[in-house]
């Protein structure tokens, strides 16, 4: 196991009517002027932007309002936010809404407490300082409620990339599996598959012995599995929209990541899908996935064999882990599907002839498209080519 | 699942050569005069003790001593540290040890900024304040180096009771995982069985429908399982006792537990054992728990069979929930013997006299003996006596 550092101290309020607490965790961290951040639409009609509302005003905290955010969140907005903490000398960022809204909070959070412009995080500086950012979810996906990452898209040239920083931890998060019923069963799914791939890609490790962090990955896994067609059946299952919420945060706070080299191949080819094509970021993952874990199953096939007997319920053949590694990348295909999630190019709206464009903007590195992807194995331009034609 | 709140905000530095960052996390947290709380031998001998003051040293941080911190850490112990912490004006505790002085270390924190006396909380007032804790753990058992709790022993009457609060969870953490590898084979099967027996109670709820944290506690299982033979047979097996410190804290820190009601149980009759015989907490826990949960599985053989096939491989029964059940029980035992744990009482060196005695402190309540132990199911003193039996 490698050495690491973990720090999560993010407070979680988890249950029904917990958006109710908002006003009083912004005061329990200091914050009194508030910019509630949010997309559009549902957090209104549902009353639940009133309720977060009501829950500051009860605690006299005064707030500004920027609605708007959009799923793969832009930086024009997040410029816009900037702009407006500046002017309202807002103090803590409420995020109200998903993983879009809460990286738009995330990166507006650190913009406003620095010189410079934004993007710099995004092309690779860390994040060490940064407004209080607090959220109340709608959709356990992204798992960015308890992460200190943030993923934005750049508009010229349609640039998606992450940011990452212990700045970028939630102060708190709510967490209301009620929130997430009204979720269409497809947006639902796209989340469970944002969740999966956070797990397959901790599990994607180089370092040897990590059976620890292997197994409760390999459980998370399992409970998405058993939890999602729940959900999908029957929207309103409380208990099952419960434990896929903390399921999605266990995922991505990193607990189950630590000590251990992790793989990001899937989300950075991925992230090239939903910037061009402006598709559901799981539903992306849902066709990149299976193209890249076939590809670099070779890289360790007993890795895979071991997730297809372990998660899968695949026979591990101990003289063919190949083919045990594959029936497991297969099953994980199979089941995606099940969900609705699409499984190629032409169920996800991309287009073939676009393969050069995305292969080139994803290792587009210093702009000469020599850039690679270090992940479980090492990917140049041609690798990543050969990967987007596997899921045509 | 149950509404929560669950807030862990302590850091963890994990790997080789961590504790050469106690200073500079001493200073981080506000620390600029410690005690440094530890119990003697292993940690003076080994030149952790020293490593420690010159990393504090090194950040010009100054500190008092305590040792003598013995297993089932006492009251006495901590009246003498929150006088000594009193007079030389210490706003800071680092316990260098395991559970016992970390958990004394925690006593000492709550008693030196309240007003009464500190066995208060371990009468059942919640911990709201206490000195900023921070500990170099030197055994992977007790979890005390991410929870909120503390277990003390008062000598008059030799009551074994615990406390706990949010101020109790450590500012940091260290946890190098080399630190163990000089544990005798005995003490780190102990500290193995309290791990496992802190999953198992966790696992004992009457809450439905709660996948995720079921399946990240049999992981955890599995994990112990997995490793804790490795280091009985190497104990210098890296890996595998990183592997065990990790399970450990995620263990007891409660991230596995939150939501479902959980089965103090174990823990409740065998602190009757350790605070009357002094034998390893672990050890008693070895023999406490296969006989308390043969005695409450009828309560719910489903949970049981459940665990019995997940995690030791016993098939599963539909038709003979109780017999794939008791067949789980009996695979923990057996394990359990096999990492040399005792298996009864005159194993463990306790008395079948002492039977009525250990029953009525267990249950002593207000003095009446008619308390309970409310957990999985509600024992009376009558439960505790038949369940002692089962141990002879």
């Amino acid at each position: 196991m490698n050495n690491f550092s973990f720090y999560a101290p993010t407070y979680f309020a988890f249950g029904r009517g917990a958006e109710n607490r908002a006003g009083e965790l912004v005061k329990k961290f200091g914050g009194t002027k508030v910019l509630l951040h949010y997309g559009g639409g549902s957090v209104i009609r549902s009353g639940l932007l009133d309720r977060v509302k009501d829950s500051l005003k009860a605690e006299g905290i005064a707030y500004a309002e920027l609605g708007g955010v959009k799923p793969n969140p832009r930086s024009g907005l997040v410029y816009e936010g900037i702009e407006l903490c500046r002017k309202e000398g807002v103090d803590f960022i409420l995020a109200v809404g998903g993983g879009s809204t809460i990286d738009s909070s995330k990166a507006i959070a650190a913009g406003t407490v620095y010189d410079g412009d934004f993007w710099d995080f995004y092309e690779g500086k860390p994040v060490t300082k940064a407004l209080p950012v607090g959220t109340v979810l709608t959709i356990a996906a992204a798992g960015s409620e308890g992460s200190p990452d943030s993923v934005i898209t750049k508009e010229e040239g349609m640039f998606k990339r992450g940011a990452s920083g212990p700045a970028y931890r939630p102060k708190f998060s709510i967490l209301n599996p009620e929130l997430t019923c009204t979720l269409p069963a497809y947006q639902t799914a796209c989340g469970a598959t944002d969740i999966i791939a956070h797990l397959y890609e901790r599990y994607l490790t180089n370092t040897k012995n990590v059976q620890t962090t292997d197994r409760m990955i390999e459980a998370l896994i399992m409970a998405m599995v058993e939890e999602t067609p729940k959900v999908i059946a029957d929207p309103n299952n409380y208990d099952a929209r419960a434990n896929i919420m903390w399921a999605g945060m266990m995922a991505h706070n990193n607990s189950c990541g630590v000590g251990r080299s992790q793989d990001w191949t899937s989300h950075q080819i991925e992230h090239e899908l939903s910037a061009l094509y402006d598709c559901a970021h799981g539903a992306g993952l849902a066709v990149t996935m299976p193209a890249v874990f076939r590809y670099n199953m070779k890289h360790d096939p007993a890795r895979f064999a071991q997730i297809a007997s372990r998660v899968w319920g695949v026979p591990m053949n101990e003289n063919d882990l190949e083919g045990t590694a594959l029936a497991g990348i297969d099953a994980l295909q199979k089941f995606l599907c099940s969900i609705g999630m699409p499984k190629n190019f032409a169920e996800l709206g991309a287009k073939e002839e676009d393969i050069e464009y995305l292969a080139n903007t994803c290792c587009y590195g210093d702009g000469s498209g020599n850039g690679k992807i270090y992940g479980f194995t090492v990917l140049d331009k041609e690798d990543v080519r050969n990967i987007f034609r596997m899921m045509v």
